[in-house]
């Protein structure tokens, strides 16, 4: 490790983690601070404004000759023409640009009509299959003016970007700039949906995908000896729990842990997506335990390989699934290293937990006093009111109500949503209040993993990335993450799924399919005496 | 190198050098071999069929669910299946299942039509381009359908063969199955040229030519401490310059030489393509020096890379040009490595010459015998009829005629049709024929080099390779290749191309618009007499 790009890595820990600070990584937002900071007075703005202009044109340009010029000439230089102009641009101008992409290289609508008309002026030949063994040469001449057709209209269907994506594609830096260019768009979209631009995602998501399949990933192990540049790009990037300091990051690396990340030939020293591994002697319960227990067990003693971060370093990779292919590589690895290693295992957040919950409990609670009003009138309580806690678990939260502290409330669900929102988490440092809401605060987490859905998917994020790869729900931890992060978004609760190799591929389907959702029995205690009322959005 | 490598290279090296040496690395001859062994007897016979019968229906089987499996199933097993299952078959039953694939797993045709009778339904939006700026809403929203049915046309064009190939590039081991695969495909079609297989191909050949996109292949300096497993490919495919022993192989690899291949990481231990190279004073003139001369100059005294041999070693890759890349990339290499090499040229065969020259010959002597049967009638000479032959070369080539031996003729085209076709080559035996024959024999060359063209492009297969990665023609060299080869192709002729590396693009470029070909000025004086009565088939 160089002395500089030590420097580098000793800067870059110290960094408050935040989504911008992935970005600080990107080009873009040197420049615009740069460019932000000689804004001060209305001269130089003016002059800034058309310096801009003039660049904008510049790329605007580059980005044509890129796409128009003919496969023989020069295009290495204008390719690397745009690449660094596009890079230059202020966020605006680079939404502009893409708009441009979107709408003046959009595919030749003319051209389609034409030859759909010709298509549909063809005989239709006879239907294959049974007879294909006796069609005649007849046939196959008519058949010979379909596949000319067919083939003329899958190239005109391709839009004129198409030629940008894939000579970026071959040109050295240029996989980089698309996944910059992707996250662009998707940044644009979160804001304004737009078709043309969601057509040009759409097409460029395609093609990363077949870019970025396993065969082109390279697995490598991270370790303390790989260069700070790469170093740094994990602690950057590590989106679970946060690396505070070069110590933590020699510890993630160093005896009793993996770390593990997938990388690209064109997107040299920076992983595409990462995995850190801690090895256990049994499925730990708490993150406490993982990050800081120092020395780990001896590694010849482990027999749980616990994955407890997953990262991927590329926003404009979202929605592309290299996670799933990272974790089958890195198990088949870990066993074959290690055979004495025999559970495979996430220690994992909840990150949509107390959103769900909070909004959930909210709502009963109006729901509740819109009852106490209308009640009298007609005797039932409203059909979408239910009251979430067990007759129990109400009654031990009324027992501990106190109308002049923070547990004021009419009933259980009022008194549970005003200790969840105390500041500063008063509640988790009171054991009374612990006892009293660990019952249903574990029973609703089990809940929501198991039975809340999205589009017939589990409704939390991290739960459907694991499912969805061929895991299943083993159990949950109650204050497992005390970090400021780990209550906000789950309670403290932490889930551990659990992979087993001969299941994966089964669990996998059958949860893409039906959107079944495997689960151990503890689990599936939590919610079973809850059958009666329980309501599901599937 | 280990042992039972070293006796697989010693074993290799032996063999005669013909086409289906290269099948032998194929798994399909030796199954071939052992089958056609064991068909001594009727009973064997009848039991092998039936026995085939039911592999082919196994392999027709794994083949449909490779296709049809949902994508989280248990693909892996059924590919491997696949792959094992198509490589065992016979020729014949391959050909039987690609017919099956081509046809049975085509597109689906009725889709298509329903799509386009759908599209035609839309409303064409406003031309888009000055105005895009504009673009109001409820065009986003008439475009969002077009977008929507023109990216489900998309999918829909795609025949359902292709989930087979891109699920095969995908596995391990899959991407040599495909080429395997496509030269299979170009073997039936060179017999028989059926649309749908065709149209099988050309798709198939698509996706190759993007997953084997320079990006993924990976430049692999092939030295003698490689293994044997891939010098062993290197002996057997080297289609220009015969490997005929070890020894050969060996200074190949060593001092003054280099030898470059392009790997892929799904092929591994297999170059796709190499090319040799040979360090030199001067641009060589004959193959001889190049091989033979031992030991070379010393490296530091280099001033010319010589490109003698460049063989691709996947026949199913055929019609992927990487030999373009290949050479672009050693010559950048070698500049970095060897700042005192200045000239990049080849020593190149000529492979059509001698076919081209000796049915010319043929038809001009028949036409000229039917000219003088006719020319008493009208006294004009037939239009088609033409003395290929200078003045001063037609006197020679009579006089050294004599009716007694292989010299025999009318005229001198028959003369030297007659002295070319002598058997083991007699002519190159005597001063006499040698200094008679040289004139117009190298005349001919440059014509059929520079003139002789087909759809625009230079006819000589070497010719057009190397004019369209941007060479130019620098120099014809006489009695160069004294092999047996060398003999029969081209009369021993040998020419130099020269890639001037600030113009290659240009070059390429000019040569890919116009069929401009690029020559030394020594190359177009041979041509230059001959203008007023030249006859090219452009």
């Amino acid at each position: 490790m160089n002395k500089k790009a030590l420097a580098i890595l000793m800067r870059a820990r110290m960094r408050p983690h935040d989504p911008r600070t992935k970005l600080a990584l990107s080009p873009l937002t040197e420049v615009n601070q740069t460019l932000t900071n000689s804004q001060g007075h209305a001269v130089q703005q003016a002059a800034a404004a058309s310096k801009a202009e003039r660049e904008f044109e510049n790329v605007r340009e580059s980005m044509h000759s890129a796409i128009s010029m003919n496969k023989t000439e020069v295009l290495d230089a204008v390719l690397e023409d745009f690449a660094e102009g596009y890079l230059s641009l202020m966020h605006e101008d680079r939404g502009k640009l893409l708009f441009v992409l979107a709408k003046e290289y959009d595919l030749n609508r003319t051209q389609v009509r034409d030859l759909i008309k010709q298509y549909l002026g063809l005989e239709l030949p006879r239907v294959s299959g049974e007879e294909a063994k006796s069609t005649s040469l007849e046939e196959e001449g008519k058949l010979s003016a379909f596949y000319r057709i067919e083939r003329n209209l899958t190239h005109v269907l391709k839009p004129k970007y198409e030629v940008l994506f894939e000579r970026l594609n071959t040109h050295p830096g240029g996989l980089k700039v698309l996944t910059i260019l992707r996250a662009d768009i998707l940044s644009i979209l979160a804001e304004e949906n737009v078709a043309s631009l969601r057509a040009l995602d759409a097409y460029l998501k395609e093609k990363l995908s077949t870019w970025l399949s396993p065969a082109a990933l390279e697995l490598h192990q991270i370790t303390w000896d790989d260069p700070a540049s790469l170093l740094e790009k994990i602690v950057a990037y590590e989106a679970v729990h946060p690396i505070c300091n070069l110590i933590d990051l020699k510890r993630r690396l160093g005896v009793g842990r993996r770390c593990f990340g997938y990388l690209h030939r064109s997107i040299p020293g920076e992983p595409l997506i990462f995995i850190e591994v801690a090895l256990l002697m049994n499925v730990a319960q708490t993150i406490q335990e993982v990050l800081w227990v120092d020395p780990p067990v001896p590694e010849c003693e482990a027999t749980c390989a616990l994955f407890y971060s997953i990262s991927s370093t590329q926003p404009g990779l979202a929605g592309i699934n290299l996670g799933k292919f990272l974790i089958k590589r890195v198990i088949t690895l870990v066993k074959r290293d290690m055979p004495h290693i025999s559970t495979f295992a996430t220690l994992s957040p909840i990150p949509g937990y107390m959103q769900w919950l909070l909004s959930k409990l909210a709502s009963q609670t109006k729901l509740a006093d819109m009852d106490i009003i209308h009640s009298s009138a007609d005797g039932s309580n409203s059909t979408f009111s239910e009251n979430m806690l067990e007759p129990e678990e109400e009654r031990a939260l009324m027992d501990s109500s106190n109308c002049r502290d923070l547990t004021a409330g009419k009933n259980g669900m009022e008194v549970m949503l005003n200790l969840l929102m105390s500041t500063n988490y008063e509640w988790t440092n009171s054991e009374k209040f612990l006892s009293v809401l660990k019952a249903p605060l574990m029973r609703l987490c089990a809940r929501y993993l198991l039975e809340e859905k999205k589009r017939g998917k589990a409704l939390d994020s991290v739960a459907n990335f694991h499912l969805q790869n061929g895991a299943m729900i083993e159990r949950l931890n109650w204050m497992a993450d005390l970090s400021e992060k780990g209550l906000r978004q789950s309670g403290g609760i932490m889930v551990n799924y659990v992979y087993r190799v001969e299941s994966i591929e089964e669990y996998a389907q059958s949860y893409f399919s039906t959107g079944h959702i495997h689960a151990s029995c503890d689990m599936r205690r939590y919610v079973k005496p809850m059958k009666e009322h329980e309501t599901t959005i599937e």
